[in-house]
């Protein structure tokens, strides 16, 4: 039955995260300096952290280490850590390693989770997921894949460049999207393939990934036929397999974002005047107040039910759709207000409001425009209507 | 733990009102041409119709032989009953008696109990809800009330002026709004009472409420003691008893309401071509169409989510003004977008569309204008931050 | 050079509409009553009205009696006279007469000028303008005509269904569009032909033009090659004509109802207290208020800009699209943030808001809906790129 | 009488400027890589082939060896300087200088204008306008001023910490706006008077300014009495004479800014293929150039009327406020739906697109936050409906 709580044990996990943000990750936040993305020294710090709280890897299997929550329980997790844009790195909750341990939980065979699952798992080496590619390649539309693998004796070798690679530079190891003649295929690459190069890294307006956002060449890149990950042609139903939980667990971190940016001018308007009157008590800063907070609280329940719908074993590719094309949206609204809420304080450096705009802009892109779900929602709902209309 | 699923029983009686609606009510809408409010004579008729399949009033306690449903079970099935404007009619949901049965439920005396709550919950008299005043008195501020009632002996007497109170003409008793030397009081006052007046109907744009939006005048109105509902003074609190879940429902109906305009419109789009594609094929009626399931969708997860929170006891205040807020506005886009998907089509007499914006547009100011809500929430984020401020 | 000046004739010329429309018009409003579209003898009453005061046939060319104004001219007077619904057909510069009007003084033959443009000019008759289709005809499409004309002996037999043909019950004659082996082609026909049936009146939200919106037939509809108005196959080329004025007059019209509305919202904010303040203190209403004149400053912007382009001799195809899409949005927002600041006054018969509302929503859909002009306006400026690409 | 026309010698200027733009500014931008504003070295050298090819001051009177354009002169050429970040550095036309200038050269006495002016206006010195300060200070509401100056001996003390002055580092003098007993005041203040202490550069989102925001104090800053700017107590009058020109020419360059950022994005419109189209065949991409089209157009549009309004010696606050509010607001639109339709590579270093949201949200809390401006445009539509109602 419809139900919004939560559960007493959940409920103080969540309050020891919010502890865990405020005493351990914020205060870090003043020495994460590095320009394309979060220092390795300093991730590895916090996850020790994170460690001795108790809260590595919520949503990792117990059997890997982790908590092993389920969704929902990862909903709520995910949405606290993201208040620092240190968080989800120290508890190892972070994009694009939450999504691979997730995926390789589900696919890899036993010698492959030996090998890359455990370490990725236990924080000891790093991943990356190397899938888009640079015009006129595989952007928002998967199937313009142009990066090849094909047959040699005992393996395969890939040819392609790929970008926007999370992560690449310092990965242990890439899971690569080619095109075989059975289909799309995904393979695992050792980062010290001579095949593998990283070219260079790409500036982007976010910079809380680890290794920064990649372009990286698969030259004559030879791997034998264990480097498949599950079964040849399967690439792109691996990839629902991984895509409609990452990308929740991406509405889920950035939704505490949100939460951040808000909390910031709401104690901004709490305090600073102006007109006569505390800036809270102006009717064009409470609108902006107000609608933030039904921007956030309406992302929470889009993402609590998909959440709930994948842990009925559901694939929710129509609730993750919801999801992400609302919360992308709504966060950065929220954001922006807030900025706007604290004036030239909030596009300063001495607030963090700015940065936050820099981390979410991408949120509306990554893991298909929102425009992309869009039009998969707008699509299902003319089908399921032509289906009634015909079956009536 | 959070879930949004509809259990089997529940599934089983919406499926039945989504029978009904489709049998007898949408049929019916042909026959609702008056031009203030639905005809009384269809609406008993309806009525009737609906205690034979079983549908007669689901949110009355079984006692007052209702279905005695919840609050999530009103939100499912009234949401199912609003996909028509003649199903929350027939099924005895409508305002405003819906909100004056629940608030009589919680309130009346024995005595006004079997005289007042009785014969409403069965259908057999209608009832007005007399709050709402012209300038300069009380509209979206409550504490602008001039009405005022004063003690003679073995009674009160009401004198004032009460304006779009919906239903009076026809009602067989009103719930009266006055202020008392001890604060706001409400009376209940027979509508054949010499001293209460219905000046005239107001024209207005919805049409479908029994009685439409009336001018009440009381003057010299004497009422005795028995008419007190609850207690002296205790006005204003009763009417939050009654407002958040009367809010609520509104809320639910309408939300069915944007379902139907919404399915129109998509089943326009799935046949109509122009430029040589199905308008389902055009981007920009795809992108009317997803933004309008995202606004159905974020809804109804703000309506449950407050219907739980009144279902553990909780007043819901904040959960009921963002359920208000965003349904109001997203309602109101969803039947625009509809009828801008459908063109002319959609602002003529051969599609339902433009009647129903009709009805949805003052869902934004009835109940506390999306602004006053907007503000709500606003002052409760400044203050729920402030508090933690000085808390920690 | 760049000029915002209205020059002394012109702007004394407005003054006087100004005042025709708060002294004539406004007080006539009262008496507009019937359902669908205008009392043509308060029509006739206003008109001779404005005869009066020298201010009949503002864009009619001096020697059709009216006053010459070139397109800017128009822009201005027109705006005024929309101030009230009345303005327009008591000054004789309302749709769809105004339209045609001007296309016949461009394209009639002395013949055609005599029989139908010198009675239409001086507002003896009437006319429509029967272009549109129901579906699967011609609707945002035009070039899904599926009306035929085909050559007889000596001229034509007519047959097709159109839809939504403004004012056709009580014309002197339509000018209908239908395909000919050479193209589409556009007829005069009299009203009293015995092929030409009107079918019913299509209810609508609007009911401001006189004649309402009917369906029509023609039905082996014959007539004599006369009735070919300018050359056989160039009924489209005609068609542009008369739209791109004809849509800037609809923006013109329609912005004086935004000021109309705005200006009522206004003195309401200016009285009305809420919350221990005017409305018109509280910064929501303030934003309303603001937003709502940016929306009629730009518009009048973009209407007099397309207007100078046209008295340039130019087509404004795009200066047209852009004004259209940006004004009829923008002036259905300003009418619905009117109404949202009247409260329960603006969706009642009290205020003419909700009135004006029902007006101003077709206008998003008249004349091209706002889907369609901006999709023009995104392929011009994606061609002009191209262009500009491949000449460097 | 209204007119849209851009003169045949004011059209040659921009075309001009579009070839310095492309083929001067544009290449430029590789090298502009300072973190806190734009190399001073570089801006010389841009400075110095403006100057040969006759594009030094388009807005700085021809007595000062400036191009002397009017303010439409200066709408049109410095929109057309904008479409690159540099093309206002190289051409003498950026804030703070730019408006410095013209408040100087209307206020400044002749020993001032020698001594400030005239350097300052032929590029040799830099300048900075110091008026905001941190909380509690003046920020929106300049009434909130703290910084004082007290009279001394000969002159004049003023102490006082201002914060986000635009090119204060390697100015050479500031205009300091301080608190005297006869009201606001403006003061000429050398950089190395000991008294003025540049305490730190703020980070901000934007960089194109040379120099930085910078946080500055004024410590026991002894000045003269020739150090006065104007009269004693006058500032705030003399802020709106710099204010109104100097938001406008705001808007008339980051105007600029926005179509460069359209046009990038129609140029990957027309290039890019996702699912089987270009992108620019999508719908939904098609109404977000459209929708840019119309904010850069309406944009245009109040900006020119702002201008002309100055031109006729109007102080022009109610058409500044306009065009601030919308400018600001659509320009940001436009930056952003750029980013939105190249996707990843939007928010890439690889295109201009992510700077320059960097770069243009500011603009909506520089020189009033939108807000501002929109209670600003709210009060006076207020204000004249009142006068309107108590004339009649």
């Amino acid at each position: 039955m419809i139900d919004f709580e939560i559960d007493g044990e959940l409920a103080a996990l969540r309050h020891r995260v919010d502890e865990f943000v405020r005493e351990v990750a914020i205060p870090a936040e003043a020495r994460d300096s590095s320009e394309h993305g979060l220092d390795e020294g300093l991730r590895t710090e916090l996850q020790d952290e994170a460690r001795k709280w108790g809260l590595f890897g919520p949503q990792i299997s117990a059997d890997l280490g982790g908590l092993g929550l389920d969704h929902r329980g990862t909903a709520v997790i995910l949405e606290a850590s993201g208040y620092s844009v240190l968080g989800p790195q120290a508890m190892h909750c972070a994009a694009p390693d939450e999504g691979n341990i997730h995926m390789l939980d589900v696919i890899a065979d036993p010698e492959q989770r030996e090998r890359y699952l455990v370490p990725l798992a236990a924080g000891r080496i790093r991943s990356c997921f190397a899938m888009t590619e640079p015009a006129p390649g595989a952007g928002a539309d998967p199937s313009m894949l142009l990066t090849r693998a094909d047959r040699i004796d005992g393996g395969w070798v890939i040819d392609g460049r790929k970008w926007f690679i999370t992560g690449a530079e310092g990965a242990g190891f890439a899971i690569c999207m080619a095109l075989t003649d059975e289909g799309a295929t995904m393979f695992l690459v050792d980062a010290d393939n001579p095949g593998f190069r990283l070219e260079r890294t790409i500036e982007a307006t976010d910079r809380a990934f680890p290794g920064g956002h990649c372009e990286v060449l698969f030259e004559e890149c030879r791997v034998d036929d264990a480097a498949v990950l599950g079964t040849v042609g399967e690439g792109f139903r691996y990839a629902q397999v991984r895509l409609a939980p990452a990308r929740l667990t991406h509405c889920e971190r950035w939704l505490g974002t949100a939460r951040r940016a808000l909390d910031f001018a709401i104690d901004r308007a709490n305090e600073r005047e102006a007109f006569g009157q505390k800036l809270g008590e102006l009717g064009m800063v409470q609108r902006m107040i107000a609608e933030s907070v039904l921007d956030i609280e309406t992302s929470q329940a889009m993402i609590w039910r998909c959440a709930w719908a994948l842990d009925q074993g559901r694939p929710a590719r129509h609730e993750s759709s919801l999801a992400k094309a609302h919360v992308a949206e709504a966060v950065n609204r929220v954001v922006d207000r807030s900025i706007q809420i604290c004036g030239a304080l909030g596009i300063s450096g001495d607030a963090p409001l700015a940065r936050l705009l820099n981390e979410v802009r991408p949120f509306r892109i990554y893991d298909g425009p929102t425009e992309t779900h869009l039009w998969a929602i707008a699509r299902r709902a003319l089908r399921d209507r032509a289906a009634d209309a015909s079956a009536s």
